[in-house]
């Protein structure tokens, strides 16, 4: 057994995993704590031992999973999800940088690529995105358009909402979730009594395509269940070739009685 | 017949179930009048009186179920659901414990224990709780995820949001629910305006999620429906294996035809 | 022909039902007018007079279809509804009434009783009704208990939401539907910190129960059209009793060729 | 090859569809743009020339299909649509025709007509909308009923919400998506207490009413599902049927065994 190999059956074990899933947990716990001012101000310094051990066994982690796999390590997508989360905390997080500070808890989703069942239910709700594309799309494409006629329309009537595209952008994402929309559309209509017009023609079309979003979403969930059901035996089509196969032999017995088999008497 | 049976045929008994439903509803009633301070100023010894009774009542029917049943009285969830809205009433209601002298009217929620079809309602809706338990895993993770980002980042820009931990858990809840989102995302994105980038994200991935979430009750709910029906009889794999049963007797007389049964001449 | 059966034969008429339909929605246009001060200023007397001719017209259908139809008039539900819609306009329009005047307008309803596709839609609306009884039930049991500890806990703390017990009713079923909870919450919130496990738990049971109550109706909606597809023939359970009839002539001939009927030789 | 012909073949090259496409995208940026200042006060003169050539050439490309085709452009809708949007910009673009200009924007809608996969989900979502008309128009007239009872009960309590017929009708189709309406309602009930009876009937109703909209959309939208599967093939249908056929032709044998054909002794 190689090197390689015995560093693959290491990073494979279930003790290993466990140990990685303890670490996770306990670097969340640190990390949330490290929101409190006041706990930072006492124990600012076991924190931050705390991250940078956990942080220096995921990268061993990645490192000993690399070597293991070789070349291949990079074809698992969730492999590489997890250098991503592991490596925000690398760059000097000073400057521009400053953000990525806030990021390193984003290492606690490690805990979906560790755990089965989390990838499991995160693989399912990715699948679902491919389905989504056509009309996710659309919804791009109208909100395109309504910002560009909102900013051109309403830009000097309603400067906070739709200010500039960016902003008119924003506007119409929240009009498009419901939220608070009546405000935008009455700051609007105050001095435009026909905006309404405007409003509840984008609101019409939005919610119908985001409800078909939905639905998309719902009947791939279906299916694929279905599919899963009938994979997993109990349906009546298997029943039916049964049906075929014997009717068949039974044929051929007849036949054979008519061409030649004699007919034994007592 | 011991007491014991006796107990528990009273207890099981459709008139004792009814006066149950009674004193449940009267309980109701007079801890409903409770909250008008006019009716407890004029009444209050009266709906005092009923409210003791009543309990006394619970407690008794409890203890007789429990002595009738002895110690399988504890395994069906809905007696200890029963013990324990009754038993809320029962510690000195003064104090750090005052509050539970509002909870007595969880009382009210034996209903759902004592009327059967109540019963299979809830019991229909917690048979659903187990499929959410990955999704909504994944959902406490986002929660808590971004929270913690949130509080990093948005703790100085907004405090009455996002001022500390718990803040910040409770406005991304409110944003998950998509509750006047609006108003969160525009007090932080006066000073950061690149806060639409966090605010966006977490909305599309928490609807998304809580979406998935919803499908999957729904294709639970759906698929119960559907095995019910399926056990209900009048379904198509009935049909084919009466067909199968009925090919294959068939084939057995012809294959007796063949090997030795007299072909009668007239 | 009896005078019944003549009035029973006009009042069911296409160009009778056309006229009706006509009269509704000339009525629904004056009514709308009555809405406009100034429409009612210059042209009051003639809405007046279209809205007196209309409610003759329809008290004289009524008259005529009770007598056509004798008591079976009053089995049809939608008759009764005709009958109350008309009847709301009748009694004097002042004093207590006052309010009567404003729903004059439910008279336009009628048109969907009158129009064949807007009953069958509406029959189907409230065929899903029963289904919800008990979810809704359960819905109604937890907004009372909220009401109630909410009305005990937060009376004082926001008079404006909790002051009594319709006050906290209807505020729940605000937070129910969603609306501004976060300013409930928080207002709450400021004095009682804890009250978010009130709003958070309430939250939680509510959307999941109003979530199975929509998957109820959506399941409910699906059976029936399945049902309706199955019903319209097209499926396979015929075919495959047409297989299993077909096989048992076949075996009755096997049987009879074995025990009886002559094999004849060329 | 007739001139016809010849430009048929033009207008339905992939080449020729590609550079529209990229047209409408260039034409979509330009007129993106056109909504900053900054940029229409230093490039203005460039943005108006690629407007004016985008415009061009769509009219060129329209002019072309509608002779290559003749009559036969105006029956495919997708034409007629290209048609308008790019017609909007044509009327003079000043006074009252001045809200066209920022109309222009929609020409990026071509994108839909143009690319054949954002066709079909186009189609499929206006597929569902014929079935959504019966419960549409429903709404419709709960509306109409609601804005005219509205105006005339709280026109002087709540002149901001129920002001008009028009400002009822916005109001009421507010309540009915959700928003702010215990803001309304509020309002209204600080007055009229017994005003949330109208509210919570109507928000009932209306959600109601919007849930069965939807849940029908969702239902047609599995059925198309569902039948397009079938269409697909490896349904048990076509087992079944090819079983019958087996049989049948098995009958026709053991019939031939019975009345003529010699059954040969060895």
């Amino acid at each position: 057994m190689s090197t390689r190999e015995r560093v693959r059956t290491l990073v494979d074990a279930p003790i290993f995993q466990h140990v990685i899933i303890a670490v996770i947990l306990i670097n969340a716990a640190t990390l949330g704590c490290e929101t409190a001012p006041a706990l930072v101000a006492t124990y600012g310094w076991l924190l931050h031992a705390v991250d940078r051990t956990a942080l220096a066994m995921f990268a061993l982690e990645l490192v000993a999973r690399c070597y293991g796999y070789g070349w291949r390590f990079f074809r698992d997508p969730w492999n590489c999800f997890d250098a991503i989360v592991v490596g925000i905390a690398l760059p000097p997080t000073t400057g521009a940088f400053g953000v990525l500070r806030a990021l390193r808890i984003l290492r606690t989703l490690r805990l979906i690529s560790v755990i089965p069942s989390m990838r499991r239910v995160v693989s399912a709700l990715l699948a679902a995105v491919p389905g989504m594309a056509s009309i996710g799309a659309l919804l791009v494409l109208i909100l395109y358009v309504g910002a560009v006629i909102a900013t051109k329309l309403f830009s000097t009537i309603a400067p906070e909402y739709f200010g500039d595209f960016g902003n008119s952008l924003f506007t119409l994402f929240q009009v498009m979730t419901g939220e608070a929309w009546s405000e935008v559309a009455r700051a609007v209509m105050a001095e435009e009594p026909l905006a309404w017009i405007f409003f509840i023609g984008y609101i019409a079309i939005t919610t119908f395509t985001v409800l078909n979003l939905f639905i998309a979403v719902a009947v791939s969930a279906m299916e694929s269940q279905v599919s899963r059901e009938r994979e997993s035996g109990g349906d009546d089509g298997e029943n039916v070739r049964q049906l075929l196969a014997e009717i068949r032999e039974l044929r051929a017995e007849v036949r054979n009685l008519r061409v030649g088999e004699p007919v034994r008497h007592a």
